[in-house]
């Protein structure tokens, strides 16, 4: 899957992937009204909302971009209805040809991981049956467990033809308070790194393996050390743009011919309609000023990593 | 909520808490061929089975221990059906008297674990209304990412009078692989204690904050310098019997007077009917199976820790 997200990067001149985290607060008022106006001031009526949202969203950005990464928190605050608008757009979001990685974040002990894993990435028995619940094409995991929390997911992925993000260095402020602290003379963060850069190998097939890393844009000299340590690991770098990262920071987290990482925006695009650089499309428009700024985004990272083309 | 757990725990003299990580391998055959004959071999069958085997469970239970632990993994894994079991199985638990830990392992930065945290233990705006999607008592969090990551679920805790566990040594083979790292000549678990305990001091009102810690039981020698670190924080500890933690093992975890740590068993006790000593139980004795075995380990913690009475 990683070469394959790597192959429709290429294709697309966009190492871009489009993070779906719809707040309530970003969706038009209308949007909200008709969705109320059939199911209630519910949690189905919520759900609701987020489904038109996204859909908009999806139909303006499905050809401009090869992924999209719903953080499935935003669904699960949502209960069951939320959840279930979380399939429906990964579904949706496969109809129209998109990479879905879920942004799940999840890990724990041995067969715990395991149904995670079957859960978002792989298949699951029941009788004669197999079902796959969720069917990302890839999701973030948390390291925290070590190799037995990851290990199942990487069995899933290799199984499966499906990747992974373990967290490696996160973009959010405090993210050095465990990540940064000095271990043998470097930070934990460079260790896990070479854990994943470690199970990776062991199952690569290509220029990719199944196990990428989460590395933040708001720490380019760190994503150019963690670049050395990981040569064939795919980078998702979120923290671009509302969180601070600049698109002069992220030549470090790619490889010399312009492959390996892809850079999250979510509210940067999805609610750009609320910044006054999009306020002409208004709130009707908030998917074609969507489309704007993913427009604007590959275009300023063209211009900072020319090997794109 | 942690000093309600308290009270609880010695109430019942019974440091306890029950997982509910039902495996389809667990369930008795007739449980299965009822749900199948009614929803098939479906996503919906499986969740309708969890759900039979669960209230079995719950039924036999409810009496002799404060609180129950359903694993979540073990619920998405049936998708959309399996999660709403785990809702129905929370309600359930709720109207029994129980104290709810989810343990979700949830854990992301700012505003995203505040959506993870409003959906399991606090609540969501949704126009004039207000739900509570999930409605645990107390959940268990990831802290890689830091005080930004941990800090909503505290604010929720807070508001709401529910509690967290923080995961800080956890109890599978691996898990020293990071957590036991060296940091200025002190393990990283001990770091994560330290914050834990000052997480919790800043909101804590009596005897235990709202912020607690899990040790796994099958590192003894830990959980003593942990317990030392961490005077005002309950302790969960996972890992007890089938992954190899021992009785003899526990009282490091505990307070001198025997308040401040809850076990946890999951298969030990669910699927007790399928070890020997169980065995004359039979299969449709599995939740009675789980009475005795519960009532077993209750006796066996009272041997070691004698100040339960």
């Amino acid at each position: 899957m990683m070469n394959r997200l790597a192959a429709r990067i290429r294709e697309l001149g966009a190492p871009v992937v489009v993070g779906l985290d719809p707040m309530l607060s970003y969706i038009p008022e209308g949007i909200k009204r008709e969705a109320y106006a059939q199911y209630g001031e519910t949690l189905e009526g919520a759900a609701q909302a987020v489904w038109q949202y996204n859909k908009g969203l999806v139909d303006q950005i499905y050809d401009l971009v090869p992924a999209v990464k719903p953080q499935i928190a935003m669904y699960e605050q949502f209960g069951i209805p939320g959840l279930s608008v979380y399939k429906k757009t990964v579904d949706y979001c496969h109809e129209k040809g998109l990479i879905v990685v879920g942004d799940i974040k999840r890990g724990d002990i041995g067969s715990t991981s395991g149904a995670y894993a079957d859960a978002h990435l792989g298949e699951v028995k029941v009788g004669g049956n197999v079902f796959a619940p969720f069917a990302e094409d890839i999701s973030t995991v948390n390291p925290y467990l070590g190799t037995d929390g990851v290990k199942p997911f990487v069995d899933v992925c290799k199984k499966h033809g499906k990747g992974i993000f373990v967290l490696v260095k996160t973009s959010n402020p405090s993210s050095g308070e465990f990540q940064d602290r000095l271990i043998d003379g470097r930070p934990l963060y460079e260790w896990v790194g070479e854990k994943v850069a470690a199970w990776g190998e062991e199952v690569r097939e290509g220029e990719y393996s199944p196990v990428g890393a989460v590395v933040g844009a708001t720490y380019p000299q760190m994503g150019k050390v963690l670049r050395g340590i990981m040569p064939h690991t795919m980078i998702l770098v979120p923290g671009y743009g509302a969180q601070g990262g600049k698109a002069e920071d992220l030549a470090p987290y790619f490889q010399e011919d312009g492959s390996g990482a892809i850079v999250n925006s979510s509210r940067g695009i999805i609610a750009a309609y609320r910044q006054e650089k999009y306020a002409s499309f208004g709130e009707e428009g908030y998917a074609e000023a969507a489309r704007q700024a993913a427009l604007d985004m590959i275009d300023e990272i063209r211009r900072v990593i020319p090997a794109l083309g």
